[in-house]
């Protein structure tokens, strides 16, 4: 595991983490804007079992929590005054607090990551990488602090786990992944019903928005990329918007002979919100960071501005100098 | 577990299975038509692990095995003479052995299988339907009979696992499953390749084909059913074809407040493939089987007779009739 230095921030390993969340109080829980399985889930799982053991704790999440979570998102208490122990869950860079930045970017605790891209923005890190989800790590955690898991903390830890995976099916997915998994079903779970609205439960709208966004498909560079645009003005005739156009992303990466798979959703007048599912030898995460934004290696997103064309344009431009620059090296290796 | 009555069946528990595994030997393994993951998956573990001990076997699908299974098919044994064991793996009925069914169907010794509807054909049956897959069956059989897995007969057993769960998705899988899928890490499995093969990997014209069959998607008893068709016309213009058409089912099962998903596939002049996929109170299985077919209580399928239009009158008359008892019972217990 490589991280940036970062003299202030000082790397936690898990007992370490458990007794500081033994020791303080009074949490106030963050989780990323454009809330998912995996902050959403890791941030009420952590909230239950901090209760478990006595502590007041808040979730605060910066956007609405979408209505799909209602199964385990609940009322948290009112914390107040300033002695409060800030903690983000999977959370890689203070950015991605959107409304919550300003408030608490630069008055992080603890942040409980598994993202390698971790920027070190807060005063404690706990940091494994090679967890496939940061609900992976939170029930770890909660072992480790001898909370008791119940039904509501397995189906937050379940749903983290599973949407970070793809249900089960990525790369980041180990014999521990499958072994949580299975220590999970022993609670009140119902698995199938939490894939069924994570994963197949489309609304008519998106189902037309797909078939409008397939239908301008296009192939790049020998059909190695696939390019998907939903347009503001797709997004306006279907009704479709925000999370809806979650699953989106994964249509672009599962064509065959497809290693890089972009989405390009219109978030402004000039503004674009551009989604990268890549497969080795590509990184999503470089390709990302040099139009400004990150991720991780397979899934990785950033947002770019300029008319359609342009930001086409641009994002096509650094793909191709990642696929020539592997090209180059697998011709040196011959 | 309920199972018709079969006088000339015997019913095998695992360490009879184990014990018949390894008293007989020249074993003929059957797979079903329309070979998917889990036949062929338990056919080529058991092959391997019987070849572990010693014993000559050979695998025979009815058809020819799609190139995607190669990372764990090889050639097998040729078994001569009449001295043989017929073993069908993940076979519920002998019609489903296809063009095997006239050699095969009225002497297979021993049928391992996870289908409740499973017609106890054989002499011999070992029958679990509490497993997720016939391949989950099968990983227990090898831990039964002492025979070492290796990395190809983990492959094999891990794509059943995965493909006849929606990759842990569906309600078949229970913590069971999730602990073999970890013990099959143990192995060079590469997993996420093997799911990208199995989930993620569709070729442009499938892609094609999946935009003619949404543009005709039709929805049906208050959005109830949503009913799919792929024609002939559709399966020419885009080249697609047999298990080309293997995903589409999911598609209908994937929408908001669907609970009916019908995909008709043209096979003939005047016959269709009727898959249906249904979500509770539903029953695929109940309601194919009035239609001549079988299956799942989740994923059924069956083949009808008559022009489009007539095969979709037929069909969706069942599935009202099933919603309409439905309703029924649940005015009743108001």
């Amino acid at each position: 595991m490589r991280i940036k230095e970062n003299a202030s921030c000082r790397l936690l390993n898990l007992s370490q983490t458990a007794r500081f969340l033994k020791k303080h109080d009074n949490y106030v829980i963050l989780t990323h804007a454009s809330p998912d399985g995996d902050t959403l889930g890791s941030a009420y799982a952590l909230y239950y079992g901090l209760k478990e053991i006595g502590k007041c704790a808040t979730v605060l999440c910066p956007e609405v929590i979408p209505s799909k979570y209602d199964y385990f998102v609940r009322e948290t208490d009112h914390i107040k005054g300033d002695n409060t122990t800030v903690i983000a869950v999977d959370v890689a860079d203070k950015s991605l607090l959107g409304s919550l930045k300003d408030e608490f970017g630069d008055r992080v605790d603890l942040t409980i990551d598994h993202h390698i891209s971790n920027t070190m923005y807060a005063q404690n890190l706990y940091l494994d990488s090679a967890a496939s989800a940061t609900c992976e790590i939170i029930y770890e955690l909660l072992l480790k602090m001898r909370v008791n898991v119940n039904d509501i903390t397995a189906k937050a830890l379940y749903t983290g786990i599973a949407t970070d995976t793809g249900c089960f099916k990525y790369s980041c997915v180990t014999a521990k992944t499958h072994i949580i998994a299975a220590e999970l079903y022993e609670f009140e779970l119902d698995a199938a019903k939490i894939n069924k609205l994570m994963f197949d439960t489309k609304s008519r709208k998106l189902v037309e928005l797909e078939k409008m966004v397939l239908e301008g498909a296009e192939y790049h560079f020998d059909g190695r990329c696939m390019l998907l645009c939903v347009t503001a003005d797709m997004q306006e005739k279907t009704g479709c918007s925000g999370t809806d156009l979650e699953g989106i992303a994964v249509l672009s990466r599962s064509v065959e002979g497809v290693i890089a798979g972009v989405t390009l959703k219109q978030t402004g007048d000039n503004e674009f919100k551009a989604s990268l599912r890549t497969y080795p030898p590509l990184n999503a995460s470089a390709i990302c960071k040099q139009l400004g934004g990150g991720g991780h290696t397979a899934a990785a997103g950033a947002t770019v501005n300029g008319s359609l064309e342009e930001v086409k344009s641009k994002v096509l431009g650094f793909i191709e100098k990642a696929l020539e620059e592997t090209d180059d090296r697998s011709a040196t290796c011959k």
